[in-house]
């Protein structure tokens, strides 16, 4: 049925035999009405299937329905999962989102945060490009609740979403302690918040069990290459090794490569545990080969969304759970 | 600077001497009003820092402003870099999107339509699951434009924006040609509307080499076991080549590994071409092993956002460029 045949709230209150400003009390949830007029004017609207005007209400309320989103990268990047982990929860919520990629872009910010300012957004969610550096709090410029997501911020009190770093550790510390590995070594970025955290959290799970890494290797980057150097640095050194954590699932791809051409079996000699599930990313592949920690980043948009249309919208650190997801890397 | 302390439209029509219905009518570009006057307010607003009230503006006019997406199935699927592309279009033009997810559920399809027809949106985006099988066109429920992408309606008329598969193949088959293969074998997915079309554009495009596939074998889906199952009927079959042009990335995967399993090196022996690129989704990953075409998903959406919000809005199949992405299974 074309929006022109529209039932009409005049419509509801003809048919109900009271007035119109009755009939916009009643369906608007205003106190000054009794029940029984109320369930009756509601009965009429049900059946004759009156779908209220959301923009005219939005209005009348002085809200408007509308949640701003800003990326710092949107193509391309982790954004998209986190994006549709909240635009869903949103609109589940009668919520519009308002998008803006920042791409990088100082300049491009500032007018991103004038826009969604000019368009009286009831909150703001800002989606960052992970957890490794801080971001720029723009908390401030807003007067709505804004909530961050996959993102440290400079502003201590900041509702930041981020995936739990030391809980990744801590999965692939116990599993590989369930599949009877003992002597785990560590391959990651160096100089970087989730990096910390992930080791933290594989020093923690290692220690439940009276264990240590047996070594710690990092380079600048989160690269493939990074893993093959750190992985070359660690056959080199000796120390003997029977599984190795490491800090993503590119390390992870070039430690295996090089672990391979050394002549060592996987998981046979050496059990491998990534981090980011980037397998998990392509629809319909069959087997999964790397064991690895998913940050449930559409997940993480649900609950950044959630958040910031919460009454109780709470600031600080909120990290979020991950899981462990197995691949051949490590049972075979 | 929070919202409170917002430059109203009083403001600037206080400063600018004129009355609040005049600065009104220079701001929303009404006619009835000299161009000398509203330059003279325009200039107050800008030194003001004036920002309108975008959610009065809308409803002054009868527009939301927004834009409903409906998708067939959001999470974990291709409507993820689809929905950035027309989300970030949507927000550079003003336009916020209202996000429902149908989840495949006919039922919760109803209701989100429903939802987005009370919310008076301006235009309607639907995301399909790929240009596989025809959907059922929605368009008839709404008096406001409806754009469909990645996905076939049964609405002859219904504007769809789908990669074009056409293209695919011809890229492909150019591709194989340019780097002097002449025996090309296709393996792809059975009875499904892309698999026929890059068929028929690895056809053309060998044809204007004076050649022809020199076999084709499909299946009914698009697994890696169909890529595997294929790939073994091929070698089989006794037919020579020095290429194969795959359906789709995963097609391609399980027919490299039977390739391999059989001794031939790729590309050596046996080039490979896939499509979808599913290698490019992944964030920072180093080495490209596949050869494949890209439906550049993204731009797809950017392109269907352009045609929902465009006065000239027009109907039918409107297919969008693809890109080949060179690997190390064509130039190794």
């Amino acid at each position: 049925m074309p929006d022109s045949k529209k039932v009409t709230l005049s419509d509801v209150a003809k048919v109900a035999g009271v007035s119109l400003s009755t009939a916009s009390k009643a369906l608007n949830g205003s106190a000054r009405i009794s029940e029984a007029t109320r369930a009756r004017i509601e009965e009429v609207a049900r059946r004759l299937d009156f779908q209220p005007n959301a923009l005219a209400q939005s209005f009348a309320r002085g809200r408007s329905q509308t949640i701003g989103i800003l990326t710092q990268n949107a193509i391309g990047t982790w954004s998209a999962p986190i994006l549709v982990g909240a635009a869903s929860y949103l609109g589940r919520h009668e919520h519009a989102t308002l998008f803006y990629d920042a791409a990088f872009d100082a300049e491009v910010l500032e007018a991103s945060i004038r826009r969604l300012r000019a368009r009286r957004i009831d909150g703001l969610l800002v989606i960052g490009d992970g957890p490794h550096y801080n971001l720029r709090s723009v908390t401030h410029s807003f007067s709505v609740p804004v909530t961050y997501v996959f993102t440290s911020t400079d502003g201590p009190d900041d509702a930041t979403f981020v995936p739990d770093g030391v809980m990744a550790g801590r999965l692939a510390a116990q599993h590989l302690l369930e599949i009877g590995r003992r002597r785990v070594a560590h391959l990651t970025a160096a100089d970087d918040i989730a990096a910390t955290e992930r080791l933290q959290g594989l020093t923690e799970g290692l220690a439940a069990a009276g264990l240590a890494p047996v070594a710690v290797h990092a380079q600048r980057d989160w690269s493939e290459e990074t893993g093959a150097a750190t992985a070359t640095a660690l056959l080199r050194s000796g120390v003997e090794f029977d599984a190795i954590f490491c800090g993503n699932d590119h390390v992870a791809r070039g430690a295996e490569k090089v672990l391979l051409a050394a002549g060592l079996r996987v998981p046979d000699d050496v059990a491998l545990v990534g981090v980011d599930n980037w397998e998990g990313t392509i629809v319909g592949q069959g087997t999964r080969h790397l064991t690895t920690i998913d940050p449930l980043l559409s997940r993480l948009g649900t609950a950044a969304a959630k958040d910031v249309l919460s009454a109780d919208h709470v600031g600080g650190r909120q990290p979020q759970p991950c899981v462990l997801v197995i691949g051949e890397t490590t049972v075979g």
